[in-house]
């Protein structure tokens, strides 16, 4: 594993979102057309390194995939190569498959593998790098945009979009109706989508996990605007905002986990309530992965297209352990252990929440 | 209420959708400018006749609307005058207040009553024109198409285009996963919103109330994806689609009645059923509300200016107690009680059944 | 080339236009999977039955090209096997290569060759089923919607979302600076697009080759606008306008030929005039090629796959020389020659132009 | 105009673009939530303050214009109140009309003027603010992106979703026939638009007014991409983009001045230069006004909102003569002098423009 940089592997991991395939085209069309590197693709997230479901990236197959959302490798929550999931005579059992892993990392004659990835797989990334000496490169992923070592990752601005157009669709129904129409977005630790879509689609109230909630606020907002002559509110709440006093109010879904809309979901909850304390109609539309799929947005586009070629750099320069990001509008990296485990939360004294506030927005608070 | 229109009144009733501003517009722009007459507003549905919330409308009030969602008469799905709610010493009693509603109708000097609405609407015009002996004029409005008397009816072709959008989303993301993605859209007894977005969004396996489903069929098709390398299919369900065998999936959901996703709904129970039969992850997408609302599109806009020119046109020639309707391409009219409680299913042997068989779509029977 | 059929081929002619990968899906699935045919596709239309730009089609060829605009045969609007574009020496010559097209067809062991296209590539499939007893089935592709033989063509629908776009984007830039704003649309001789998105975008002015126009009348119904406090006005016009009186304002542009916007065209022609005449500020947008890309609507997407499966059915019935259409929501077939060379234009006294007129838009008549 | 701010007046000058009415409803909504102020919208930009076109506006005004493009208050190009247009006997005169504008301005007891406007504008602000002591706060607009003293702008994210989907629907039509297809974006001195949408889009080749651009060597990244198999080439260019060693390709079109489109432009003249070097057929598709109007994204109605409540902000505290800006993600302000006639151009060397050269963009030099 020394020496120069000749043959990339890539895989991404995690839930998927829009720009996936941005970052893929760029790795591949930077690292052959600017350096004549080889590109190998690593299908299904990690379980494709241990599985050998691996085959060569060449230009044609990322031509087209700009404009598409998704991802061409395929993606997978599970199969953490160190935990491996196994049936074993019927049995589900975990083992640790790492070593299978770096072993074909090596039979494909891989020089450093870049993962695309959330704080998960870049975990795994990490323990790869530190424990068994195999080179990575990380690009962060997470729709939430809740990683505190970039400023913003791609995926969010498209959530927003899709986040923001259901709002903009449910405001004419509203009026319409007279109704409290609720929109449940993601958001599990943070409140980035709620907040920003809230703002941008004209929502009455938004709850976000980092200001916890009284529902006697929330439905004090919704009678001031009868007062006022409104007859309907939106409220934008994301998935994890939970109420004041209350530890969770419901039960925290994980990645990987049964589909929250089944679980019923924090959006019913509020509504169930709002109803009883103010006997108005009130509707519940839970985005859930609406807001995954999807074309991305130019600037997503943009932003993946930056962290591909970020990412060859680095391996080009032999910068492993590594993670790109952005800060302040410039292109950067961090080691990756600065980036995992580190959430970045809305601070709920920070400008966007007072303009928020100033434009007469109610957090429940 | 002889001789001469000169005055007409709207009103819009029952859910809203896509293209009921554009009728507005139309009946104010033609009654107006080619009539000469007068048009007023009657607010929030039937109700509005009997509270007196009723207001001119003018060419200005009208300029913009034709690319909203929404109406902005408001709408209520409630307040048949007939059958009128009143809260009387903190009871909530029924009474018949038809008779105040003709008073006002009177009282405003309305000559001509247009009702938009539904199949509960409309047949409230019927009774105001037989049993009161009030003009009135019918524009039909169902998003579920599902209307005998005429082939298409504004709002749902916007519908469609909304749940083609988000199957169009949920594929980049059922195909990066691998996944069983289930997008549930409207349909209580008709199936047209599923079937024409299924098949223009490239759904797998449409379930529809028309053509009960065997969950053993849906499995086998979802398995045979699998052996064909396929490991993710798209399932499009109408909201009324129904077990075979069994009378019911789910209780019923009536107009007016609590939240469907509320409730969990079919979606949920197909993913329960499939998860369970197939061990394979599955994802349930309920859109809800997000079909009514939103910018009509173009097809919408044209059928809605249409009928509200016919509408019009009706009214002047006084050809009272009748609904404008669209045949074989044609705008036409039909008496009220040719259209109210006639729905139009999807014939299981259907040409559009009989394409989507053909590239291979399943139906789960 | 006699019994059943067993392979067949496809290939796409004329201009692109939103739908015709829909139709080779829909050809491919269901000859593939309903009827266990072959389906091989022919490239940049009859120039690859020459040139044997030929290969088959498998269901993986057309998996996930549903939502995508262009065709992935490619498509050409030159190479008539009759008239075929040759270099000979260093000089462009025409030479009749049809029945190298009949060798290659007969060496392909193709059964029968659909040809998607507008009225030019018809009359060549027609001449081969004549002249060379080449079984040949059509598919429909107009823009335009100008074919008299079928009520809508796949695209239209798609073109009219975008010019409706387009007008509801140059609405508010109008309002708010008080111009005069012309969009240029599709419509040599049939003005279908300018008056569907013309009526749908709520345009003020409409200009249709079928009604020639008097910039006099044009100019009234701004200046009516601007005494009613309107101070904007929205012109859309069909590219095949023309001014009452004379015979054709502009050079006919014909397919192939330069650049229509390069040539000027139609809509700065008008704009100059106005500007001469009214004094006020007009802007020219000419929408171009933007019609013919972009993801089908659904509807061109549903009607794509009825045509494809219906020829695919032709196909089988051996009814060769028929041509699939659609009259009156029927999916059906005619004589190619019953197909070609019939225009269809929009009668200047339909209703479609009447509910235009009725409420307030000029024609400039 | 001593002591605390009372009621505030804004105004809306230069070109429109989306965002406007953003910001509009947010100096309403916080001055008279947030501070109990009044504010009064002057129409037509400078020229409303000069003939005294000047309204109040209430919560109820800016209710529903969130995701509305243009602005509700009108704006103007021209009408420089130092320098303002009349008629004086038929005859066309400039006359200083500024202590007018001053006069009225305390005649409606405004407390500050808040302009919202691009280079033009807002140097005018400054004279008013230096000559003639009347206080004003600026909020900078140019869909260009090309004002030094902020990072961004608002509408600019618009303008480029809206080029980049052109490019998007250029692409499927361009690879069907296998033409060059060239994009003219607005970029008259900056080429940021065609930079991001051109890389968010997939362009073959960038032309932007910062790299002078030689012709032989687009051609030869079309004749390139040709022996690669690739017969189709996506030319994304701005409207100021120029030839190298030619001072100004096409006579520079300044604002008010006749519509670039009918003057011809770079695009036109790029297009007839290519299809001369290499007889490849060139189409070119100019966006011009579809880039100003349309619903704003949600990050520029974000941008538009944090403006309009920081320029409030500004005028409470009396930092009069400031303008607002956002830098590295700070909403900020700076001396109004500090920003006009200041340019940002795309330093040729920086990291989009190297981005887009390692993914194998060409720039023509």
């Amino acid at each position: 594993m020394e020496g120069r940089v000749r043959r990339i592997g890539i895989l991404t991991g995690g839930g998927d979102c829009a720009g996936l395939n941005a970052v893929i085209r760029a790795v591949v069309k930077s690292a052959i057309g600017k350096y004549g590197l080889e590109v190998w693709g690593i299908e299904n997230g990690f379980r494709g390194l241990v599985k050998r479901e691996i085959r060569p990236l060449t230009p044609s197959d990322v031509s087209g995939i700009l404009p598409r959302g998704g991802t061409i490798l395929g993606t997978t929550n599970r199969d953490d190569p160190f935990h491996f999931p196994l049936l074993e005579e019927g049995r589900l059992i975990y083992k640790d498959m790492s070593d299978v892993a770096v072993e074909n990392f090596r039979k494909y004659k891989l020089d450093v593998l870049i993962v695309v990835g959330g704080d998960g797989s870049l975990k795994i990334a990490l323990d790869f790098w530190r424990k068994k000496n195999m080179p990575v490169i990380g690009i962060p992923k997470t729709i939430d945009n809740d990683l505190d070592a970039t400023d913003v990752t791609f995926g969010f601005d498209t959530a927003v979009l899709t986040a923001t157009e259901a709002l903009d669709k449910l405001h004419t129904t509203a009026e319409s109706h007279h109704r409290v129409m609720i929109l449940e977005v993601m958001g599990r630790y943070a409140g980035w989508i709620a907040l920003v879509a809230g703002i941008a689609g004209g929502a009455d109230i938004i709850l976000i996990p980092e200001i916890p909630f009284d529902l006697e606020k929330v439905c004090e907002k919704i009678e001031q605007r009868k007062r006022e002559g409104k007859r309907f509110s939106l409220v934008m709440v994301a998935e994890g905002a939970r109420e004041k006093g209350k530890d969770l109010v419901i039960q925290k879904v994980v990645e990987g986990s049964p589909d929250p809309i089944r679980l019923g979901g924090i959006g019913k909850y509020i509504a169930d309530r709002i109803e009883k304390m103010i006997e108005l109609e009130t509707r519940v539309t839970v985005l859930g992965h609406l807001q995954r799929g999807g074309s991305p947005t130019p600037m997503d586009r943009l932003l993946a297209t930056r962290f591909g070629v970020k990412a060859v750099e680095l391996a080009v320069e032999g910068r492993f352990g590594e993670m790109v990001c952005i800060r302040g509008g410039e292109i950067s990296s961090v080691p990756i252990e600065m980036a995992v485990g580190r959430l970045k939360l809305v601070p709920p004294d920070c400008e966007l929440i007072n303009v928020a506030r100033a434009i007469g927005i109610s957090f429940g608070d």
